[in-house]
């Protein structure tokens, strides 16, 4: 038996999965919660954009996680032996870059810097840079269309170079002191293989595409011409960053004699190049042409891929549109929503925060209902609208309450509010020929929640399925390294054949009911129209007003 | 000392208020809860539009709080003697119909009908007859658009004939057994008069002239022609309603010798005309021309008086301009807005139901808070919209949330949402001509919560004045009993000698500050830009999104 192992560096812990490479059975698993922060997050209670995290914590969590999984697995498994592990993949939530110094080390995790946000990992969710990020597609969409033609035609604040020039904006002591940065996961199988230059880093194309300009055909990153203009420093730290990125067939590094002794494993084994998580987890799900992935959690990534070969046009709106980002051959084409599993838990744990108020007794209550009967709508745009209006300066809204209006329905009406948001996805996507014959949800929601998941079937009119295994992203990155392995060593020598036999899906499957989606489909226009007016998309509309009570909400608190 | 009584038949109780004329002062009080359904209300769990009262709570009232009222004045005011009680008046809710038999009982008092919702009281927030009330707009605009010019061109469903023929079209049989319809407000000094007859049952013109169509221009009541467009049955009616109603200089009758024994009371003393309890409210609040009485609690109304020998203009969107409605000598202007501490209850008791939520705690936890800090903004037509729009069909608003948007931050939003709603009918009445200099507020919201009092003078950058008396209705209605009584009785000969004698304004002032109104301005625009689309009075609007989904809401409820 040949195992590899996926770590998984998530929002709030990291998980380490040991997997067979056979037949894709987890085998043994540990999670470790990052101990920093809150939930592991580092906060600012007078700036609610800011979001970092504690690089140590990565450290030690990735010795935790993978020690705790080969010991249960041992006991667990006769006759597993450490050294039938063949590879390690890693995924992780980005963008999320972090400052090193010229040996690879994190700012942060020096005595110098050790207290300053700026010098932690820069948090996906971190949206302080959202000015930046307005000025790169101000100047993106006048000097090079290009750029920002590949990302929906808006640069984000949750991306690369918005983080990189706020840092500079707000803390040039760090960015002086970052000799480059790293996302995280490039960074991770980076340090296993002990490499100790920044410039030696390998870095995946999924987050150089995805989120910072990187592209074939202008060359790798952006050129200085242009970083000059957002600032010379940005273009004086191009030469310190990278010319080159690598599709998941890569091999990153090979594990060091240090970590290796330190983890119990096979020193030298190799290290797939490291992809986002949900990238790793549409692999883990079965992604192929004609499927969407969705992962659905805390906030939800869509993923589709469409042959290199096929002619693909710029999808307004969509995110990216990124060569070999997922799967090796295949453009990789992200959309998402910014928030869903955080919109309910808002509902749930910050406004009804009274005793007894669970997601479950809120599902219990409006499971039976009607579409339509409690006559709400509602906007996810709590966290702003990542697809198809790439805007974070948009807010939630509410409407259809009366005097009677309860929790429960509220509750609902925000479900049914990421479920609009899901199929305008969906028909963006086919709007511009990536075609959608199959639906596998991954994550959380489509594990536990089959109430909402009802809810995506009756308002998109499509079948949802459920990947089979729970921990899709981590199973993505052991294919990966399954795939960097080889066949000769126990693994595979392409994605196909790693994918037919490690993933595939539940027997669980939701199938629209077509009396519902009927009424979703009154619904769904309105819900178009309310989205249209006030994500300023039609004439006429009402798109400043959530901007405004933005400024005047900054002026207040400031 | 010469006392007058007050007797206010309010939503929930009824109150009795025993007034010295000579200065106003409040020498006993007693209230009675309506014993009947749910705090007095009696609803139907299938129709949330219904509303219903008890009429044989209201004669229990009566009794109840009289004695009560004289007993403790006895007790506590040393030579009091109830002789000293020179005349009755009665304000209510309305538009609040009762239909009654051809010996002026109501139908809910016999046996055959005492279990018929329809048979009852039809309460003021009724709305069940929100159909027939889009109807009698329709044909008025076409057939008699001078009906409607006076009630902002739309017919509510909270009025006189809305919820008449809403009975003839779901309850016949309530309808053909009812010999005649009496307000509320007519009809208990009626009975306390003894009357018999329906058709001796002297109307106010308040109740006649802001819900049923009564002018003296077109001689009284809807001409038959018109009631015969809606229903013959109608038509027929009118002959067994009346022909002419009266101002409140007018004495409705004299306390019969039964319920003179029954009280404890002369018999033979004035009962004045009925008037709606904001407008004696408005009395008992020192209403005069330029002043604007805001009578704040579940819902609001706003009452102004302009001398009738002025040109007045119909104001589009005021619910009633009618003559001698509130004040003899002056046109009566009445607006409103349908849900204020409604709405206020509603988040705290519906929305936020968990252990330890009070209006208190989250008021304490927003004072301080500065304008527009939220980021929220919030539309306050959970219960429809009275004025400027005059729509039921109208319904909730909330936007602007984040994923830290807390309870108290909405709160503190639908306060102000409120206070938006207040602002639009004060530019309303300004731009047409109705002068406001001063504004008296009364109410339990005017008595009880400076935070929503600063927010409304911050808001509308005036002076909010609180009215001396905590019961300006059951005031309004004894000075009104002051004056039928007149000054040979220990009364008044006028409104205006009765008011400076006995009504008053609080120490407590709430005078704008200049910087939160500056950002309320903003905010206020913001407001405007919404509640015109969703409003449907702007071009390319979003008028349709609420009433769509109360369509669809409605077909999913059957």
């Amino acid at each position: 038996m040949k195992c590899t192992i996926g770590l998984d560096f998530g929002t709030n812990s990291v998980r380490a999965l040991l997997v067979d490479c056979r037949n894709g059975e987890e085998l043994a698993t540990s999670v470790f919660d990052y101990p920093s922060g809150h939930q592991g997050i580092l906060t600012d209670p007078k700036n609610s954009h800011l979001a970092r995290q504690n690089p140590a914590d990565y450290l030690e969590g990735i010795e935790y996680t993978i020690t705790t999984a080969l010991s249960e697995a041992e006991k667990a498994i006769p006759g597993f032996n450490p050294a039938d592990v063949i590879g390690i993949g890693v995924d992780s939530t980005g963008s999320s870059p972090i400052p090193v110094n010229a040996e690879n080390t994190a700012l942060a995790c020096l005595d110098a810097f050790k207290d300053n946000p700026a010098a932690h990992c820069w948090l996906w969710k971190d949206h302080t840079s959202y000015k930046e990020a307005a000025q790169i597609t101000e100047i993106a969409r006048k000097e090079r269309p290009q750029y920002v033609a590949k990302c929906g035609n808006t640069y984000s604040s949750e991306w690369w170079w918005s983080k990189l020039w706020h840092c500079l904006n707000s803390t040039p002591e760090v960015f002086d002191a970052a000799y480059s940065w790293v996302e995280l996961a490039d960074w991770v199988p980076a340090v296993l293989a002990g490499v100790k230059n920044p410039l030696e880093v390998k870095r995946g194309v999924c987050a150089a595409g995805h989120k910072a300009f990187y592209a074939d055909e202008w060359g790798g990153l952006p050129d200085e011409e242009f970083l000059s203009m957002l600032d010379p420093k940005l273009a004086a730290l191009k030469e310190r960053l990278y010319t080159k990125a690598y599709n998941a067939s890569e091999t990153a590094g090979y594990l060091c004699e240090k970590w290796a002794a330190k983890l119990g494993l096979k020193a030298g084994i190799p290290l797939a190049i490291g992809e986002f998580d949900v990238h790793y987890g549409a692999i883990g799900s079965g992604i192929k042409e004609g499927t969407l992935v969705k992962a659905m959690g805390t906030s939800t990534c869509d993923c589709s891929v469409v042959k290199l070969s096929d002619d693909i046009a710029d999808i307004p709106g969509i995110c990216g549109i990124v060569k070999e980002s997922i799967l090796p051959g295949f453009y990789g084409v992200e959309a998402g929503q910014s928030a869903v599993g955080d919109l309910f838990k808002w509902w749930v744990e910050v406004v009804c925060k009274g005793e007894g108020k669970t997601h479950k007794e809120f599902r219990e209550t409006v499971q039976q209902a009607k579409p339509g009967a409690a006559g709400l709508l509602a906007l996810d745009w709590n966290n702003g609208n990542r697809t198809v209006l790439v805007d974070q300066r948009l807010t939630g809204l509410i409407l259809g309450q009366t005097l009677h209006t309860s929790q429960a329905e509220i509750y609902r009406a925000l479900i049914e509010a990421t479920a609009y948001g899901a199929r305008m996805i969906i028909e963006r996507l086919e709007a511009y020929g990536v075609p959608i014959q199959t639906i596998v949800c991954c994550g959380g929601i489509a594990e536990k929640d089959p109430l909402t998941m009802q809810i995506y079937a009756d308002v998109t009119g499509r079948t949802m399925r459920v990947s089979r295994s729970a921990q899709t992203c981590a199973l993505g990155a052991a294919i990966g390294a399954a795939v960097v392995a080889g066949s000769g060593n126990g693994g595979y020598d392409d994605y196909d054949s790693a994918q037919a036999a490690m993933t595939g899906l539940k027997d669980m499957v939701y199938t629209p009911i077509e009396e519902n989606h009927a009424v979703y489909n009154r619904l769904f226009k309105l819900y178009k129209d309310v989205h249209d007016a006030f994500g300023g998309v039609c004439t006429n509309d009402l798109g400043h007003v959530m901007k405004e009570l933005l400024d005047i909400k900054e002026t207040q608190l400031n």
